[in-house]
């Protein structure tokens, strides 16, 4: 095993959990194989390492992040909470279950700065192709050091491809949509609601982006906000200013006309159209061919590609648990790369696949979705030896959080949960959700001592 | 010969020009290679293929093109006119020296549209990877059809790198640039310039895009207009509402601070930063590394990459001629490839190329680079049967409309100029250029009846 190569793809939360597997493993006094982690980006963190590029990059890659100022966490963070490395023990005390998007870097950075896995990532440095010899049985990578222009290759055993299916927008056309006069971006280029204060704004989509990007237009000033759908409303409880409409029939000049035969006047659109799982550096019988899906085909426990399972795959997944999940898968690969972790044979995989495939036919409910996932999680938990967590209780968190939202999705953001790892309760924020306009992690963090005395100050002038 | 291959990457201007010259020599009654060209869009024209869409394409492919609505030509036609194809032959009468982008993309269309050199590209095709083998001599090229997500190999002979540089951006970091609250985009994503309307836009350069896209944003209404140099203003005189400052130093929120201790507040940025030479599906010993330069490194007669002549590059320089440069370099690239031209040794085409780098080095003022690239097509000319033209004629049109631009920037568009080709005077179109705000093909050529007509209807309701 000692002469085992490892790639990595990718330095974001899923390839950083790989990273820290194999770091536990080596904790452990095991002997691990060489790992290289290839990361396109000049740091870490993946889709939360905030780039203000839309667009291409520096060198001219397609820039990755899709996050934007004045992101906060849209569920709970006691969902996604590693269970080898608390909130508790990063923050060293009790915070809000709502982290603006600065923070939550800081924590997923913190495990990791603990050891020096930074040391396996070669950034600045993109995949070109990749192919698979079926003789050696290994991979040959082609690889781009895009800060001094060079390529080269190398071969490995094990690929991993964690490059996430967040950053290729899916952007589907609509008739008239090229003489629109206003901006039309898709919600990976939306770096923040400024541009958007006093103009009428149309969001297409009806998941998490046109949620999310819709709130925080109307909380930052935007005139008006509507929300166009393909099948179902998000139905909940809008405040004034936020209202949903049926899909988008097309444009004439800067009015759309909708499915139900209204019309409206616009300043902008924003496409919350979705992603593509793309893997542009792979052969095409390499790719994973999916949708955005709770269990995509072709994937043993959600990550060993089933035609060659020496290509795994992490956090393809649609995602109700992220940084807990991508951490259970990352621990199962790890001990099948170490030869610790035996799959079955080839025809046996895919009856498991199918199994799940069938299970994930029949859900109906966004509860439904939620189970489904929390016994993902409870199976691959069985296979390693990353810590277990009260799964249940999360599942029970995820469908308040639901249920939050459908009540207001203004306010479910002060709402306040329970760690499943240590037992804490979060804290309330200092300053509702409506009303924090600054999302850094100083005023976060340190600005309610700051404000406590501000307030102190102001009541002793008054008396 | 029979048994060449030949593959071309890009059909815009210059890969047509490639189809286009092997079509000429099949109508020789030559015996011609065997041609594919592989193009990424879904249609021809290159940067002529107008795109609503920004960041990446329909299939995740970043987008190529970086033009935009209201887009006019920035230079008079006669100066890229096709030699054997008039711009009389194509529309059958005079029109005016600065078409939109419609009328120029169907003149574009309308010579290729005379051959079946459809048939030769494979659209919605990119090139993943190349290999040159030693051996064989043969370019391995790995292509991906995007439509089907469908990856195969092929082998040819000679491969002709026509994708253009000036898709992939060049975007520099400026201080405080990440917390502007407004869009800041580059102008490879800038489509048109309504958005600007009412806006105070900030645009950071001093090339063409500076200039065109500033006065656009000053012609469609934007409140005011302020571009920013690195080394040198752009020196025309300005109207009110556009102004020059030197460089930005830094942002502090929404305020610009520039080097001469001026600051001021604003909507929006625009980076007209310029572009990068970029061929991520190549080695980077076969790469052209180069920045924007009349007269690029590495390349004998400006198309032969000098380790391997057999790579060839259309159209990489800097760019006074275009269409009719394009088709010159074809045109010698063609008789290359076809056993009709041959190309010295090595050392003796070294010794050719520094010649010529010398020549750039003296170059001072904009005359002289226009001399230079004159005397560059006049060396192509005298290599192939392109058809000849008065060369030394149109670089006195050049300077002409160097001399205009400085006069008056909002004005030049509405001059003259006289076919070398056909010796047809332009028509004055029939709405000055600033007044003009439709850019269609239809209102640009049958307006004029249309309105006389109109003109004359009310002239008799008057009486």
């Amino acid at each position: 095993m000692t002469n085992k190569r490892v790639a990595i793809i990718g330095a974001g939360p899923s390839g950083l959990a790989q990273l820290r597997a194999f770091e536990a493993a080596k904790k452990q006094g095991l002997e691990v194989p060489e790992v290289v982690c290839f990361e396109k980006q000049s740091n870490w963190g993946g889709m939360w390492n905030y780039s203000w590029r839309t667009g291409v990059g520096k060198y001219g890659e397609p820039v990755h992040g899709s996050m934007y100022k004045y992101l906060w966490s849209n569920g709970p963070k006691e969902c996604l909470e590693f269970s080898d490395y608390s909130f508790d023990e990063h923050f060293q005390k009790p915070i809000s279950s709502y982290p603006p998007r600065p923070v939550l870097f800081d924590y997923i950075q913190g495990r990791i700065k603990k050891s020096n896995v930074r040391d396996y990532i070669r950034f600045n440095t993109t995949v070109r192709w990749v192919n698979f010899d079926e003789e050696t049985q290994k991979f040959k990578i082609i690889l781009d050091n895009l800060k001094i222009d060079k390529t080269y290759s190398e071969e490995f055993d094990y690929l991993v491809v964690a490059s996430g299916h967040f950053s290729t927008p899916n952007m589907p056309y609509f008739e008239g949509i090229d003489q629109f006069p206003g901006q039309v971006i898709h919600a990976h280029d939306f770096r923040g609601a400024d541009p958007y204060k006093n103009l009428d704004l149309l969001i297409i989509g009806s998941s998490y982006s046109a949620e999310d990007i819709g709130v925080q237009c109307h909380k930052h000033g935007a005139k008006s906000v509507t929300l166009s759908y393909r099948s179902n409303p998000i139905g909940v409880n809008w405040p004034d200013g936020i209202k949903e409409v049926p899909l988008l029939k097309y444009f004439d000049g800067d009015v759309a006309h909708f499915k139900d035969g209204t019309s409206q006047r616009f300043d902008a659109v924003i496409m919350c159209t979705g992603y593509q799982h793309k893997f542009p550096f792979l052969p095409d019988e390499m790719r994973l061919k999916t949708k955005n899906n709770l269990y995509p085909d072709h994937l043993y426990k959600g990550v060993f590609f089933n035609d060659l399972p020496q290509l795994i795959y992490l956090g393809m997944q649609d995602q109700y648990y992220t940084f807990n999940m991508f951490d259970a898968q990352a621990w199962v690969a790890r001990d099948f790369m170490m030869d610790r972790y035996q799959i079955p044979a080839k025809g046996a995989r895919r009856l498991d696949i199918n199994k799940w495939l069938i299970e994930n036919e029949k859900l109906k409910s966004s509860f439904d979705h939620i189970d489904f996932q929390t016994n993902y999680i409870k199976d691959l938990l069985a296979l390693s030896d990353y810590p277990d967590f009260n799964v249940d209780k999360v599942a029970v968190m995820f469908k308040e959080w639901i249920k939050d939202k459908d009540d207001n999705i203004l306010t479910y953001r002060d709402k306040t949960f329970q760690s499943v790892v240590t037992g804490t309760m979060a804290e309330t924020h200092h300053t509702e959700w409506m009303d924090e306009l600054d999302d850094s992690k100083e005023r976060y963090l340190y600005q309610e001592q700051a404000e406590d005395m501000l307030e102190d100050t102001l009541e002793e002038e008054r008396l």
